[in-house]
């Protein structure tokens, strides 16, 4: 066959695998739901066979249902949440068109450096980290910058606060502007309605209140953000997320693009099926409920929410380190001791809070307890 | 919570997973190896636990041998092979750079598309579909396009050729070119050395030879890649697959860029630690054996191989669908009466030969029997 000779010196020895069963209370990925890693393996079948194309039109229809929208291109994108993100925008964006972003978080950044990538003119509103945009302030942006697109964070990870979207969506339809929301974090886990918000774009991912490991994220498109796709001078300038041909696949056509995740496919159906199971209203309420056990519960240790109340996230807590307390040293403990991760603060917030998930399956009673116990034990209070 | 109703429209009642056990011998996916599927469903634990940086330097290992390379950034992309293939060509292709791309079937096509939408000035050589280059042909081709890259599939999954690289790479570096080559359908079923053979990136998937499903893909850069990467005068274009922030996940920093895809990488994990049990040469050999009993037993049927045999694919067989047989018909029949799936001609095949694929786990004695005894039923023969 080949007169080479075979290099053995990375034929590493490795053991089966086996992993610490930890408990994801940190700002994701959350733990997966057992039916969802039950789905996760079971066998394939190719990706235009008919049962699997049946599978994926359950999987967009329930898409529907948890984002509360009738958009044709809803699917999700194959690969993690962040590739979503970028579709959005790598679909949309035109170079010098001008795209303003709410920053108030690390996730607004995320969105200007890929704006950017794509020949976006980029522009910024802010509010500091933990804060949220008024109405009057998205006008007073949009009046200034008339931008071609509004980026927001509806739920921002790295500070736990919730950007009301009520009325943005008007607001955007007056100056002629798309707007595009980041559910990373609040979809499946607190009210989310895209089409009554007039929200044209939006992303997601499947490891925070889905409860299905990462590796495959949500994404729609609404009418108008559709039309500018299809009027744009020159091809999307990334062809894995090209949406005029992955839509294609999703769409009647089903014609081949690139190879789906198939059995990420099968997980993330499974933890849609959970949330039609369960309901949106109660599973918004369930978040909801175990989020102010939890804040009660802080408050009661004497610890203290870095979001004011009426803004707080019920799937992310973020928690104000106590002065001369090493932040690291407890996250690791908490790791070390209770097999439990939470996570540090990220950006401007590193240091000074500790990051909280109450996510999909993860959102119980027993995990608020839990995490409170662990707390009462690392800090003795 | 809110006072907007929720629209039931899209809570679909859905039944419990479930998909008829097809026998994936086609262009893949091909089926995943039992113990790969088992990893797919191990408990989640965080993408920066210390727990999972471990697996992840052994995957970074296993992947070295499986490719034959000492290549530092040798990674599984978050996404399926199109995006590594994406990723090659988004990290070093600048605008007006010179890419010259063989075209010898329906995936150098791809590579002219990709290379084209990060501005590269894309140049071709032909051969006809089936057929390969010589290292004469490469070499003029270099000689009159002078390309920074040039891109060649090593295994093409449309026609089941298989093009020599041998001495590629040194006539590349004798025109300071990057040589670039397609691995999807290679790697893990036939010989492959890239260091040995001067490829400077290369990319490949998941469901094919490795029998792991899709959703992650095996990417490397050597080190005349890095470097041009590292001179690039602009960021790179594209946020998702920049390998400057990529690369910092996987490197020594370990710092967050997206959630890895945990399940995904265990299982991708476990199919790369059943090529080191196996040992590259035994594989090999197996893929190599079975081929040949494949082609015997086609031809002892009165059936045509597409490719001459020096050049034929042990892992991706094209077959001349017979005069004045339905090709789809038949493909259809295979799925209804024998849950085999084969793949359909694709771009100049369609309508003129099927695929046939014997990967991985797949490429075993018995399921070559039964893709015979399949023909022999439903051609009459």
């Amino acid at each position: 066959m080949t007169n080479v000779a075979i290099n053995e010196t990375h034929r590493q020895q490795t053991a089966q695998l086996d992993v610490p069963p930890r408990l994801l209370m940190g700002p994701g990925p959350s733990n997966a739901h057992p039916r969802v890693l039950q789905a996760l393996g079971m066998r394939q079948v190719g990706h235009l066979d008919p049962c699997f194309i049946e599978l994926m039109n359950e999987v967009q229809s329930l898409l529907k249902y948890a984002w509360q929208t009738e958009n044709p291109t809803t699917i999700p994108v194959s690969a993690t949440g962040s590739a979503a993100m970028e579709a959005t925008l790598a679909n949309t964006v035109e170079p010098g068109d001008v795209v303003l972003v709410g920053v108030n978080g690390y996730f607004g950044h995320r969105m200007m450096d890929m704006a950017g990538r794509y020949g976006a003119d980029v522009r910024r509103i802010d509010k500091p980290w933990g804060e949220v945009f008024s109405l009057d302030e998205l006008k007073a942006g949009l009046e200034e910058h008339r931008p071609k697109v509004l980026g927001l964070v509806h739920a921002e990870t790295s500070t736990g606060a919730c950007q009301p979207l009520e009325g943005v969506g008007d607001l955007c339809r007056e100056y002629d502007c798309l707007l595009l929301a980041d559910t990373v974090t609040s979809l499946g886990g607190l009210p989310l309605f895209l089409d009554e918000w007039g929200v044209d774009m939006a992303y997601s991912g499947s490891q925070k209140c889905l409860s299905c490991p990462p590796g495959i994220s949500p994404f729609t498109l609404g009418a108008r953000a559709v039309e500018k796709l299809n009027q744009r001078e020159k091809k999307v300038p990334n062809w894995y997320l090209d949406m005029s041909m992955v839509g294609k696949y999703w769409g009647s056509e089903r014609t081949y693009h690139h190879t789906a995740p198939i059995n990420m496919i099968y997980g993330f159906r499974e933890a849609l099926r959970l949330i039609a199971e369960e309901g949106l209203a109660e599973r918004w309420a369930r978040h909801q409920t175990n989020a102010e056990l939890m804040w009660e519960g802080l408050a009661s240790l004497g610890m203290e929410c870095y979001v004011e109340r009426q803004h707080r996230l019920p799937s992310l807590i973020t928690v104000r380190i106590p002065d001369g307390v090493d932040g690291k040293a407890i996250t690791q403990q908490f790791l070390k001791d209770f097999n439990i991760e939470i996570g540090n603060g990220l950006g401007e917030l590193a240091g000074k809070a500790w990051r909280i998930g109450l996510m999909g399956f993860n959102s119980r009673p027993e995990n608020v307890h839990m995490v409170l116990d662990a707390f009462k034990y690392t800090l003795n209070r």
